[in-house]
């Protein structure tokens, strides 16, 4: 078949372009569509790919994303409004901009428009996709670990009880006290009052693209398939939809004997083995106190530690710490030694350890970051820190706990055999799904008809209000006439009272 | 591993046999424990096979589900009330009865007991086997095409909202009118109410059983995986839990050539081909006066009609319509001249018709059947007859309808496209599945928070109360304030007024 492959840039692309190879391998003609400026996007892809300019240079993004990051190591994002008010946010702006970028190259739309594809594999990130989707009038797939804000639920009609699915970015769990549900509800309240500003631009520009108003329902309830990165060994479960499709760990893959350099550093280790740490592909700088205070735990603990990390050494490195530019992750995650791994929690370091089976010191920054490591923390695969309080100190009892307290082991193990036991690998699962939507024009018979009903009835208000309409109704005719009956037989014997009364007098 | 399955008799049986040969040809050590009284279970299993008396024969099992059938051809099942106060229950009351049955029998307890198995594969309808697997805290695989009442919503906390997911009997689809759409509700009501009532019995067994009060939620929450012979070809799409597995179309197979008996029928139907007829191995005998009104529309047709019926035969029955006790329905569907298949759409005949792509005329009679017809009625791929109501020209418009309009035939062809085109075959699935409980004792990272939640937190009714106080005295609060600043006002300029015009008189 013909696919249209709207991407996204950062580390979302390295599991989707894993998928895009497989679809050419089997012989489908792929276009890919990007934005000229970008850190990883249509590197080695063996088909054709059509860039538009933007209005943005890569030193302009690198430096938006830096602001974001570094925003991270003091003002968390943890709720709807804090990510709309968050002055880091010129990031989103940035990437929300591509869409007009792609529609103003004349050349290029023509040609989309031509190309007559069978379907869109889109990341729904800066929405693009969804916008090219729509404007085409082609089935789609969508790929993301997560949606923003409640448009998921809202684009899918899935259900999501407030009293036991947290809502993103609060890092609940699913066994929620009194207060938590509160403030969960209060979370999704701020979602559905928020949420819309902070898409205000990209709608905007969706309007105009597409010549009509156009909410993010919109633009999110035309999906055919969603591939959510995630599964239930992640996840807690929750009610989900047919047309969605579990593929976590998509990005785990068989360990590969590490390169000799790294053989090295884990057979000096000795019996105490290594402790894998790294801040992902995202995070280049930690503010200097931070990045001592965490050499300096790390310089308290047996192990030998591999250090990924791009930033100025700090000057109280131990020796038992090294620090490299780049480490094979996954590869080091599957070697024995490995004892322990340090990570910010994002979606893909997460499956890998439990893609391998190693506990995690967890330190969650941004995005669903904090929302993976609670979960991997009730499901006592490792511990979390608050980046922006925890000590020296808080980070060496972490560490020490997740690597001599065997319960952490056990409990990732556990995780490991659940998630691997599957009837099918997610790369297949996934390649599948999007051939699916290409033979059949999209996948209308699991597009629930709740799409065509109104909130209130969605919600069955009008039948509540009938329903209680007709009871009670009934109770006041019903009450009215024993009214009735009563000072009926009421006035009877109060005549026959006065009756009794005159002759007695 | 060691597998105890507690099948249920009659159609039922026909596709859990076939997930218990292949687990029993793939080492597995299986147990099946079934009543000595039965019409289909047991025979030519290749493995242990305990039978414990039961307190009726053959012939009283055959009376009791005669009575239920002919019951069907004057009073439809088509509420949780009907169900609850018809007459022709006694069906159930039979099957109920068979776990205490199983439970005197001593010897076959201890047995269980010291078998340690690792799971229990059941099927739900007399609900013995949840009620072993509570017994014996055994982890369960219900299979199941669907489940009593609100049993499957409430044992697996599944939403299903009311709005566009219709209660079973109706025979609603999912686009309801404002009417239908309340009756729904009223159903949902009526289940609530009488469904307890209906499993009365069972219940009053299971609580003696397992020695302390159990309710219908208690045996059913147990559940670790649920494998529903469905899939959203049939079913309109609602939302569904992770540990909900659809397996429809499992009874499907590869047709095979028809025996030369049939294939003599085929050849002399000519190019008009033949219709294949079958009201399901539970309806033996028809209505005289309904089954010669029958025969009548049948002799109007050009094709040849294969009629499975072991009632009595009508005494106008046509040349071109051929009587058989038995027919290869499955291969017969497969043949390419078949044109059309008069089904009461129980879902293996349903199946069969999607998996070999014939459009049916349906006369549902009881159970799912209505749902079932109502389903393939609204996706074009039948037509559905009330068999109180049918006549002759009704049967014979329907058919000549479903045979000459194209549109069936290209619909049943897109539901068979869509319903192939799958990454496991459920066959495969099921028995996944089944081992996945039996390798990790259950599936308990599937089972939802909700089950720890009370009715009214899982509605989020308490934090509802909560806000609402908080806002309405914060209201309140903000009224009197506004009031008194108000009133506070209001008395100076009182006073200014009063001291003005004490100065001009």
């Amino acid at each position: 078949g013909k696919l249209l492959v709207v991407p996204m840039d950062g580390s979302h692309w390295f599991t989707m372009q894993s998928v895009v190879e497989k679809l050419i391998l089997r012989g489908h003609e792929v276009v890919v569509v990007m934005p000229e400026v970008s850190w990883q996007l249509g590197r080695s892809l063996n088909c054709t790919v059509k860039t538009y300019s933007t209005s943005y240079t890569l030193e302009d993004q690198d430096r938006e994303f830096m602001v974001f990051a570094d925003a991270r190591w003091t003002a968390p994002l943890r709720s709807a409004f804090s990510l709309l008010t968050s002055s880091s946010n010129g990031i989103f702006d940035l990437f929300f901009s591509n869409c007009r970028s792609l529609f103003n190259d004349r050349k290029l739309v023509e040609y989309l428009k031509e190309s007559c594809f069978d379907a869109v594999f889109l990341d729904p990130f800066d929405a693009c996709g969804l916008i090219v989707a729509k404007y085409f009038s082609l089935p789609s797939v969508v790929f993301a670990r997560g949606i923003f804000c409640h448009y998921l639920e809202e684009g899918a009609q899935c259900p999501a009880p407030l009293s036991y699915v947290p809502r993103l970015l609060l890092g609940f769990s699913d066994a929620m006290t009194f207060k938590e549900r509160v403030w969960n509800h209060i979370m999704h309240l701020e979602e559905h009052l928020f949420c819309p500003y902070f898409f205000k631009n990209v709608l905007e520009i969706a309007s105009e693209i597409l010549q009509t108003p156009v909410t993010a329902y919109d633009l999110y309830s035309h999906t055919s398939i969603w591939l959510l990165r995630t599964d239930f060994v992640l996840e807690y479960p929750k009610p989900v939809m047919p047309n969605m499709i579990f593929i976590g760990g998509i990005n785990c893959h068989q360990g590969k004997p590490v390169p000799m350099e790294f053989e090295a550093y884990i057979n000096a280790s000795g019996e105490h083995g290594i402790v894998v740490f790294s801040l992902g592909s995202m995070v280049s700088e930690i503010p200097e106190k931070k990045a001592m205070a965490i050499a300096d735990a790390l310089g308290k603990i047996p192990q030998t530690v591999l250090w990924r990390y791009t930033g100025t050494r700090p000057s109280n490195l131990a020796n038992n710490t090294i620090l490299v530019k780049w480490l094979p992750q996954n590869d080091l995650l599957g070697h024995p030694m490995t004892r322990a791994f340090i990570t910010h929690a994002g979606s893909h370091g997460v499956y890998e350890s439990i893609c391998n089976g190693v506990p995690m010191v967890m330190m969650p920054l941004f995005g669903d970051q904090m929302d993976n490591a609670k979960r991997m923390e009730t499901k006592g695969a490792g511990v979390t820190l608050n980046v922006l309080e925890m000590t020296s100190e808080d980070l060496e009892n972490a560490l020490k706990a997740v690597i001599n307290d065997k319960s952490y082991k056990e409990n990732i193990m556990r995780l490991s055999s659940l998630h691997k036991d599957r009837p099918v690998e997610p790369l297949d699962l996934a390649v599948f799904w999007v051939e699916f939507v290409m033979r059949h024009k999209g996948a209308p018979h699991l597009r629930p008809a709740a799409h065509d009903l109104t909130w209130y009835q969605y919600h069955s208000l009008d039948v509540i209000g009938f329903l209680l309409a007709v009871v009670l109704t009934v109770a006041f005719i019903t009450f009215k006439c024993c009214a009735y009956g009563y000072r009926k037989c009421l006035g009877k014997k109060g005549r026959v009272k006065k009756a009794h009364k005159s002759k007695t007098h």
